[in-house]
């Protein structure tokens, strides 16, 4: 499969695994990447400091941390500490985890900042095998943004066509590790633990954690995670 | 024309003319209305005044102001004091003060509120008629954005279908101006122009208040307008 050569592209990097191999696949085919992170109210604020480790490692262009308070707005138990991080999966339906309209929000400011540096690719880690149900991790959610970015925008409406790239969204959670391993992503410098302490130790129950380590014993790659 | 009953729904408050009469129309039909607005480093911040002189004014049942700071991005002279806001009509191109991707961000974080609260009525006062060419302001973009919301979100997801409103969208600003004064919206809160002073006093030269003064001109209705 031929790929077309992209110099630049605006990252979303939240610190988790996910993203952090979707770093690495952007970097490794040589593209100049803005990494983009937010501090969005979320109680495992450990993220944000594995986002800098990340983006540090990784030898990005620039990052930027943008602050939008969803958590004013509250209906989730990753902003709103008063709700329990539940420690199963929710089992056929959209548990309490989901943040109203979080990645439409985040693929938002990643367009602002794509088109005001004259940026069209955007790559964002969502995936739609292993994860927790979440509307905004799906293809038909990728591809209705993109849809939108082009008539959204200037660059758009202009011919300058918005690509949004989500290279792991058919990946199983283990094949995700397996060529994150193989790029070199070292897997000790992510959180993706809904409730990590400062430190950025895991709880070992909630379902992010769950889905993390039954990636890492299915691809027979050793598990860095670091529990509390 | 039989309009259905909406009980609660999330109005984008600018501090304009536009969105002010939005949230009257809103109003007059009985909705209760959760005001949104945005300090998104907007050089003109007095319309930020205006939002909330014109949320008091109209019995809102809450008016959130949300911090996002678009200014970080650049790109565009309504957040960036290095450009200058031009004096007229850029003449069939989409104009500097073009704020890349902003009105995708602002209805994204009223996707986030109105999911949060159980509400899917969002109303917006973008108009493609008397306006500058910005291409979040056109009907595409609105049909766009209620498609992109309805598989973005878990309301979405499970049939409680978003909607966006968009009522001035197909309407000269003549007739958006005589519409307000109709429902008593006091023109005098508003602000318009891309550079008012501290005060909300306005410039007189910049497209959007030309688009204002010519408005209350052929509405025929007396222009409250502070100029400097």
């Amino acid at each position: 499969m031929c790929e077309e050569t992209i110099e630049q592209a605006v990252v979303l990097l939240s610190g988790g695994l996910d993203s952090a191999t979707v770093l690495a696949i952007a970097r490794e085919r040589g593209i100049a990447c803005h990494a983009l992170s937010f501090d969005y109210g979320q109680r495992h604020a450990a993220e944000l400091a594995a986002a800098r480790r990340i983006a540090a490692a990784s030898e990005v262009t620039s990052h930027h941390i943008v602050s939008v308070a969803l958590d004013q707005f509250g209906g989730s138990a990753l902003t709103d500490s008063r709700l329990q991080i539940p420690n199963q999966a929710a089992g056929g339906v959209i548990p309490v985890t989901y943040v109203p309209a979080r990645n439409t929000v985040f693929l938002s400011l990643a367009l602002a900042q794509a088109e005001a540096l004259g940026i069209r690719d955007i790559f964002i880690g969502v995936n739609a095998v292993d994860y927790s149900g979440y509307p905004d991790c799906r293809p038909e959610f990728i591809a209705a943004f993109e849809r939108l970015a082009n008539v959204a925008t200037k660059a758009g409406v202009e011919g300058r066509q918005f690509r949004i790239h989500a290279p792991l969204i058919q990946m199983a959670k283990a094949d995700i590790i397996r060529r994150g391993a193989e790029l070199g992503v070292d897997y000790a410098l992510t959180v993706s633990c809904y409730q990590a302490d400062e430190s950025g130790a895991a709880c070992k129950v909630c379902e992010a954690c769950r889905l993390r380590a039954r990636g890492f014993q299915d691809a027979g790659v050793a598990d860095p995670t670091r529990y509390a």
